[in-house]
């Protein structure tokens, strides 16, 4: 199976990003976790993206927050799917994040996930590597149906608290 | 080949996710037009979204405004990737449509572009379903070096401008 | 007396959604609480939403989060009037919510409140119960001169304190 | 039946109601329009208001832009429901009207609309008319169910547009 | 000398209007507190806006929070200078509280102050009081020239710890 | 009487202003009107600021637009009330201007008005005048008792065209 | 004398750039002009970052919109003073840009000028240049000193045209 | 070597200052503190912006919060180039002292930094100090060899943790 690459721009994100890696453990999707930083180690994030299809990665998720140029960075360098985390800083509750993000211009796509939505992002590069994955796929289902039950659990469990 | 599906809420959303289906139609993925909505047609919606892997799509892209449930809907219904292009409507910019766009719960991700992003939502499907299509992603690399021969064509041009 | 129903999209919204039930409770009004999920739930939540009126219920009043999408989709299915509490979650300060809720498309209305509003939202229904319900009407004005009663109480201990 | 009054802060803003006007004329719903301002005529406001039931109003519909104090000062001195609509003025694409109606304090509840949503206010007045009144129940379901009939013929339309 | 009137919409800006108070009674300006609201108690705060000048006042501070239109009502009522305090509340930073208190409509001015901002407020009120009164404006020379000064001190204070 | 200054950053203000001078001379109110820059003419400004009060101006009316420091820079030099109006720019709809006027710290109040509400400002410098002056007051009330009429007037022509 | 560079990451941001390259012309400080895109030329971008330094240049100035990383780019790749021009693009007034630009993580900075303020850029990047450049110092205050003239006459002729 | 000058407008910024002034340290760049007010204490602020070059300094650095008008005062009298802190007060995130900043209208920069980034802007100062200082530029570059460095540490820090 194609490797997932998880990157952050600060191990001061790695709390945000931990969702996202749980996620993926908990489906067996092989990835690799980095610290690279679009304007810090500019040469090194450069590179990595570059060789990302041949190291066998499928799919890249960036997290970076304030002016968070990271996921456009890979975006830049990389032609695999760039999924984006705004992670929200000290200011501007991410806003600011979110736009940098978001907001890139025609020809350099950045599938952008919630501010700090980490787990959204494991989630959509797993449905993206199982768009042509059945195995992926019938696992990514059974996971929704495990939610599903579980608001149905508390719908029932509400009921009954209101129905005294 | 997996198709794509384009799906807009309102068919005057038409001019924005032209940009879309152009590309799609450039790069030669089969693809299907739909005017669906959240709110005025629920239940064709949800149909629609439930089957879609089973009619042999691979990525759906949703586009749609203000208080902009689409993508969501199909999120809620469908396990493909889903790529939500959050468009500008009369009032506030976009801003409403891609808040209601990009911050979805955990669990139901969308893969959010820019505001009007059509263009790039298409990319970003192609993107998806190159991860397991070399010659896709072939196709991909080219049309992103001549982007890159154009900004530099652009770059030679300038200069000479300013040169005299 | 048509009921009211309560739909919360999480159980980690009932801390707000409570403030609701009490001011239905005190006006003896009956209601039911559910928690379903545009997103998680889409079956049950359009199920519910299509039978509400043979139910027995009046009015729907929706509470949910970020991208909040229940009160709308609620509208979708269901032609009774539709309360929407935006629910401030832990980013954005609730104007996700907010505008997810209030910037619904001609055709589908969602009476809006304020964010984390669900005291008035409960109001809001009784004030809808109570066009065509005379004993309701008058209750709710009773409520409602205790309220004045009370600010004008303040309103003379006030003056008090600073007349020192 | 009960009546529905439909009042703008200023004549300015009648392009926007008129969209109200027209859909209670289709449903056949008795309304009066006026020119009541919270701030230039407080006096003749608040009269009115205070009336409102006894003229055999059932649902007020307060349309100002700016700081729009129209539809709080109308719930403060009339315990019927009271929709507001947010109008667009030069600045600030309507957000100073959005955020004056929607975050009204515990205990005034102001059924808030899209901004310039003045038909979905008339829907909305008529969903609560029809809580009570079978009839118009019905109009608006039929009303609903051509609105679905026209999207769906769209989406054919536009399936055949991008079949060729 | 002109009385000045600190009215809050709720005893729980309290702790905000303090500080105009404190202000006022350092400079011996005579005023008044009081709790009214522009939603809960219309008529007693239209009936206090319309007799405020007989009453003996000469500008009239009103604070409040959320769709804040507490100062709104009072110039809809009084022809006095109407300052403007937004407070903020739980949600938006108070920005709710400022546009609904600033964006007043042509005819109707709110003279507003920062978020918050009840020191400013009376001494706003107290430059207009000095408008006329030669001894206040010099005593309102003075009060400026000690926070002049002050700033001055902490100046010398912070070059001294600096040139270490 | 006293004089009220006019002062705008620029003279592509003047669109702006215009409606302030307009009202202050149908108020036969004495006015100037100054181009000072807080930027390009600080001396200039600041020394008009400091001399005003000798130079027999009661009340400061300063527009400016972006970065708005005009009335801030005469709050600071000069003890009189300042009028500040946010003047649109190009971009960002005023909120800079908003923002760079109303937030001042404590101890410099700037009294702010609407974006562009150069009217609104004229009508508070003259209620600022009338605290002290029973003629200017007495046509105050005048003046606003017409626009009061007129709004009644628009009430009956509006119920009569709704009538037919 | 140090040389300019004038970076756009679009050749549609020229009549914005233009500006700039207008005023370092008139101060005859030596620029060139690139066009180069952070996220379509990334390897010319950051190549020309790295050498910039050793062709001769002093600042860089990037101009870029939306998800503006230009200035960011260079900012990574040059250890330069980066001067960053947010571009307004088709949506949202400019703030993603100005966010995107100016939100730099510690480490990086971005001198950042207003939305559009091209002409500032080229200002600073002459102060820059002319902190020990003592010619240039010298033109630029009496480029300043114009600016302060022209305000001036403007000053007397709208006195003129008021006094009349 | 020139001189910094680090200035704010209270001395309850020194906490965010602080980050300027060790980093000004540790490169051993000559800087003095002041604590001065563009509106308690204009006169001084001016003066001392005059005087600025004369007195040895190259660059000029301005904190201040709310209606942030320090930097732009300074801009006003100084010819020197500005460097504008926003600072987060306790209200709006920052967002007022940003845009007071950063919005500076044409022929007066100030070089904005992120809000709060006090460490950039003493960055920013040694950036512009070097580009005619070899010694000091050469410090800078080893300074962010450091600061990769420590990021590629990180990297395989974190390598490591998910390797296992």
């Amino acid at each position: 199976m194609k490797k997932v690459a998880v990157i952050m721009g600060s191990d001061s994100d790695l709390p945000v990003v931990k969702k996202a890696t749980d996620i993926l453990a908990e489906f067996s999707v092989p990835f690799e976790v980095r610290v690279l930083s679009a304007h810090r180690t500019p040469v090194e994030a450069a590179e990595f993206a570059r060789s990302a299809r041949e190291l066998g990665f499928g799919v890249m998720i960036c997290a970076a927050g304030m002016a968070a140029h990271l996921a456009g960075a890979f975006a830049a360098n990389c032609s695999l799917p760039i999924i984006g985390i705004p992670v929200k800083s000290k200011y501007l509750d991410g806003v600011d994040a979110l736009l940098s993000t978001v907001q890139m211009p025609t020809g350099m796509p950045v599938a952008t996930v919630a501010i700090d939505g980490a787990a959204n992002a494991a989630l959509l590069s797993i449905q993206m590597l199982a768009i042509a994955d059945e195995d992926l796929s019938r696992k990514y289902d059974e996971y929704r149906k495990k939610a599903t039950a579980k608001v149905l659990e508390k719908d029932i469990a509400i009921q009954k608290e209101f129905a005294n």
